[in-house]
């Protein structure tokens, strides 16, 4: 990785020539580097990011999250040659919110969507193995900037089912996709229900053979919760589509929903990414003035005298909290 | 409260002396003004602490939660005049983790624990009506602190049932108790059996007349659910009571679990502690650090600068962040 990234630091601009004249290994190097943590490949990330920043953007971006066992890598692999057939281009990331400490390993593992990988019109890149757990939501957005800038119609960020890593999937993306198997029982609450809420699609999978008859049942379900529920987006009415990837049926319709849905929602969209860019902003300060602060000599040196009178309780944590920033903001 | 704010702030060493003379109008005044989130207050704040540091720690610390309905009150004034009436002396403090976005108002209420409020013995301390979220715990936490170094016997921290309330409610406590009420089914899962992982003491309220056969029902319940289940603190098996706050009974067992407990798992709750102080320490970090940059005038001028570059997707968020970083510190 090392001299992966001294190469594109050398030259950003040539990094993003190549880039954006659709090599994919010289995307998959510029993801590598902005899901670096090394400081000099910070400088060298955000340089590229500056370059290719004005030819991002134009991508339909989907977030596609569904329980473990759905589907999702046989939706998102029959989708996405569907797509290719239809003369797009598409880029799939998969996204592990829990950073380096792991589960997420097979996440967008290329030999579960072999086919698509070998296509030249698509790019699949699997989840980071590693890095500091909580600044995988920068790096996948970032990712999702150069795969923009490398010509991509569509951005698929794809997440395992719930709770943290589907907001991730929902903070990177203009339209959510939740993915649903057949069956699963006549209640809709909880998590699940929090989830099919925020849903712009929801798409039953495995709708064929024994399945084909529960499949119907799960989607007229989740289409009469719909009807009870807010829409998410202003301007879209979420449907509910059923999806075969094994006989190839439905994955017109997902198209045709992806299309309508940036038509119709277009004002919502922006005002979506403006509100995910903003809140990505303050994401990343925070986390910048605390990695500053852990970096900082002064401020070890300070705490090392402190901490010992907190664990004893001779000093309270928010008097020791206040001298720390003092120490902090008087060394900078 | 600016008042109020004013004649502590003059002096402290008396505001301390009043405080631990048993002056319970000074306890209160005390309170309020760790409360505070005027900046004058808490330099006065911070001095009061540091007055009565060394009087702390001395107080078994309970945290008290339960679903609503569960009883929390009634058994909370229940077991406190028992304490009373075995000598001791105890403050109850509610606590909102959601600050001042309401739902929490009347936890705490005094009208709830008449009886509680009236006895000298006892301090009865309703949840803070506003301030800054997020602070809360801040607040709580030198709430015990000036409790204790008032003498208290035991502090009580009161919490809403569920999720992030309960995790303040141990982040103060040296002993979780979790009140459930009886029945409510045999299955033990999710949120519920989480908590139920975390207590060191479960309480089956509401053991009398028709809910008697199912109080013990559920006792029996959680009984065979501990067992299986690793206990939280080391050195105590976590134990499961019924209790009649109506007919006071079950409220000696309480009170034995209570002393039971602080002998049994000294050094874990040693080591609570210190860990606890030091989680608070950093939390309260991360708040003055955001709060110093969201009143740095530079800082203001820059974000007005770059955001819309941000929204308009002209700038990566991460170079955003990274610049109000430097502007920052440099003004710093």
């Amino acid at each position: 990785m090392r001299d992966v990234a001294r190469m594109t630091a050398l030259d950003p601009a040539s990094a993003a020539a190549a880039l954006r004249a659709g090599d994919r290994r010289a995307l998959a190097r510029a993801i590598t580097l902005v899901e670096s943590t090394r400081e000099a490949d910070r400088a060298a990330a955000e340089a590229l990011l500056a370059a290719v920043a004005a030819h991002a953007g134009g991508a339909a971006r989907l977030g596609v999250s569904g329980a473990p066992g759905v589907g999702k890598s046989t939706f998102i692999e029959a989708f996405g040659l569907h797509l290719i057939e239809r003369g797009r281009r598409l880029a799939v990331l998969a996204i592990d919110p829990s950073g380096a400490r792991g589960g997420g390993a097979i996440l967008g593992d290329k030999t579960r969507m072999a086919e698509l990988a070998r296509r030249p019109e698509a790019f699949v890149r699997p989840s980071p193995s590693g890095g500091a757990p909580g600044g995988a939501g920068r790096r996948a957005r970032d990712a999702v900037t150069l795969c923009e800038a490398a010509g991509y119609d569509a951005v698929i960020v794809e997440t395992v089912g719930a709770g943290q890593s589907e907001t991730a999937a929902r903070d990177l993306s203009d339209m959510f996709v939740l993915l649903v198997a057949p069956g699963g029982g006549d209640e809709l609450q909880g998590v699940k229900r929090g989830i099919a809420e925020v849903a712009d699609l929801i798409v039953v999978t495995k709708d064929d053979g024994a399945l084909a008859g529960p499949a119907g049942d799960t989607a007229a379900h989740y289409a009469a919760a719909l009807r009870l529920m807010r829409p998410p987006t202003p301007g879209w009415t979420p449907r509910v589509l059923l999806c075969s990837a094994l006989e190839r049926r439905g994955l017109d319709a997902a198209r045709e929903a992806m299309e309508a849905f940036a038509r119709a929602a277009a004002p919502a969209i922006a005002r979506r990414r403006a509100g995910q860019a903003l809140a990505a902003m303050h994401a990343e300060l925070r986390e910048l003035l605390q990695a500053r602060l852990e970096a900082s000599p002064a401020v070890t040196a300070r705490r090392a005298e402190l901490e010992p009178r907190v664990t004893a309780g001779a000093l309270p944590p928010s008097a020791a909290a206040r001298a720390l920033v003092e120490t902090f903001l008087a060394a900078s």
